[in-house]
């Protein structure tokens, strides 16, 4: 029984099969994430991992769409796994803006799904957080989530030269396409080609501009001019405010891929540019009022912050914290008469918060030992009956080795460090 | 653009539509499930929500198989949104025993799929809380998961009358098909006859039974007799020394639907019987041997909890706690020339962990005020210039309505409610 191809397993740390993913990992970077944006004042939300298909088909442009993993169900209805976020979060506001007064401030951790036939190995789903600010079209809004993007790297350890944040303007991109006669109904095109730039050869990207009547020299010299517009210029004076304009860059190199975008845009990568994007989003104003018939006519910006280029990331710089737990104690039973005594106290300790273990079975002391430092046990307790008929428990603290006898009664206080661990 | 059919959108709270789930109380009740199975020193995992088809069509029995939200993918695999976890678990702990030390306790927070076309308005997704022990064929197994289930459930709130767990054996239920000359390989419509009992009428079952050469009489005074076997015997003196016999009876009316158990076999009801089973399971000692083709031969036992019929039982005892997240503090910005000032100090508080959100754009001090309402804020802060200069901030506790004037070097910890919110 194999997994399917471009799927990934998450097993309890340490991680033991080199294609398995750490589900800790996971754990701790969702964590992290939802602390960050909470800080934010962000809200979560989550929707279906299935979507009709046409709830794709119409705005995310071409790139999307082909690499939808879709099909017919049973029904005979045309559906797909969720390769994005934003096109979920608009059918959301759609249904229920008007309870909520604006801005909207709502973030997502979806898996999302792609499917392509060509490239073997390549994953085809990964988590990714989703942050999106709805119904504020003031540029602040796009410097309040460059500024959550940037807290939520920083929060995983990265500092100021582990990555940056490449500012563009789909705007800017726009007025030099139209300024130059490009015709409106390649526009999509245009933003595909300087998309792909910086993984084209010179000469193909020269040849396909040629084809929109688009001079690659003018592309060239728009990109290294980097003069922010004004909308630009607000949100790099916004990052400032917040002591963050020192992570964030002009570079009209960036346009994003799919369509629907139509302001200011962002992707965050390493310092050292040897990954493919870390995180990106961009300003989507229109998008709303396309996808709910008019209803929701509320301009919109967020971005989207996968898991697996951040962990390869994470790996590389060293940053993954120790994330195997810690059990706060392992029960040793070696005189079965006190298994049940021994299990009621496991139970009051379990409900007073502490994590607690024993053996299932009856099993040989060595091998009981072995079961508690596997399981990175802080303390083994032994129950050991005491004078007049009472129970006493023998606990050692095993990195210290210290060791004392304590009644039933003073453990919890021992567990949690309150009392000395020894008696000498 | 409408929400495919049975699947749930979660919003933030309150949550504005009738057919709408709560986002806080999903999160509230994961959060819950893994601090007590950390507690009880279970460890997390998840694999794909899409399987091969084969995994579910070999060994699940028929019912979950007609029930597969299944299909090709564009490969031309035969696959299928994951029914169930366990067979997802049978693949992970084939793929990875040999590196863990045996009992291997695991649990993971799925979401499970299902596809039937006749009953519409039902879901077709919901989320469910796994834990199963592996390796362990000790009657204390079955009594630790049992007692984990209990605790999850009181975890949530729940009383001891308001849910019981039913214990029952699929061996017991064996035995009483063989020995009445029951053929082996009628032994799981047996089971599938047996378990339907109470949702099936008198009539209907003794017709079903006869045709099996089983007495409907001697069924039911079977479930009357209620008496444990040595192997539940263990089990509920088990649940003694845990301390929680009181929550768990004797019951051969339960026999659970899936092929593949082999021992006891449980489900948990609400005390009022008015809900379907909450949470169910039992010993699968043979599945993993089948699915790994012999290469892991391990006994094994686990149960799943969903979060529907939880969800349904703890809003009609009224035991979903308030859920609208806090915010430490909202800055009203009345002066424009102060909006840099503010922001600086917004992240200054957010990064040292406080929730805190402002007006992106202008707007009046009574709607910046509601806006603060809105958001559940604890504080409002709002800087002012002080002498010499230096910017102060003017602290307000809405619920006491008590304000001050402090340094901006003090908020954090009047926030932190370490110094008196009001001068006075």
């Amino acid at each position: 029984m194999e997994r399917l191809p471009g799927f990934r397993d998450f097993y309890p740390e340490p991680v033991p099969l080199s294609d398995g993913w750490s589900m800790e990992l996971r754990q701790h970077l969702f964590d992290g994430w939802r602390a960050v944006a909470r800080r934010y004042g962000f809200r979560e939300y989550d929707g279906p991992p299935l979507e009709t298909l046409e709830l794709y088909t119409a705005k995310s442009g071409d790139e999307i769409v082909h690499q939808l993993y879709h099909f017919d169900d049973k029904g005979g209805r045309a559906v797909s796994l969720r390769p994005e976020m934003t096109p979920t979060l608009a059918r959301l506001v759609a249904a229920s803006e008007r309870h909520y007064k604006k801005p909207i401030k709502w973030y997502a951790i979806p898996q999302l799904f792609r499917y392509e036939r060509q490239q073997k190995g390549r994953l085809r789903e990964h988590f990714q957080f989703n942050a999106d600010i709805v119904g504020e079209p003031d540029p602040a809004a796009d410097a309040e989530l460059i500024a959550l993007l940037i807290d939520l790297l920083r929060g995983c350890g990265l500092a100021a030269d582990d990555f940056r944040v490449r500012l563009s303007s789909r705007n800017a991109w726009r007025d030099f396409f139209r300024q130059r006669g490009g015709q409106p109904e390649r526009e999509y095109d245009f933003y595909q080609i300087v998309d792909k730039l910086e993984r084209t050869s010179p000469e193909e990207s020269a040849r396909q501009l040629d084809s929109l009547g688009i001079s690659f020299g003018e592309i060239q010299d728009f990109i290294r001019s980097a003069q922010p517009t004004d909308e630009l210029s607000r949100i790099l004076d916004g990052l400032e405010a917040h002591g963050l304009r020192g992570f964030v860059q002009i570079d009209y190199a960036i346009v994003r891929g799919l369509a629907y975008y139509t302001g200011p845009v962002f992707e965050a990568f390493d310092g050292k540019g040897r990954f493919r994007a870390i995180a990106g989003g961009g300003r989507y104003d229109h998008l709303l009022r396309l996808m709910s018939g008019g209803r929701a006519d509320l301009p919109a910006a967020g971005f989207g912050l996968g898991d697996v280029v951040l962990t390869e990331l994470l790996r590389e710089r060293q940053l993954v914290p120790p994330l195997r737990p810690a059990l706060d104690a392992f029960f040793l039973i070696e005189d079965q008469a006190l298994r049940p005594a021994t299990l009621r106290m496991v139970h009051d300790l379990r409900a007073a918060g502490f994590s607690v273990d024993y053996p299932l079975s009856q099993a040989k002391s060595d091998k009981q030992f072995k079961r508690a430092l596997e399981l990175g046990a802080i303390h083994t307790l032994r129950l050991e009956p005491g004078s007049a008929g009472a129970v006493v428990a023998r606990v050692k603290h095993l990195a210290s080795r210290a060791e004392r006898i304590a009644p039933a009664a003073e453990i919890a206080a021992i567990l949690r460090g309150a009392l000395p661990s020894s008696t000498g």
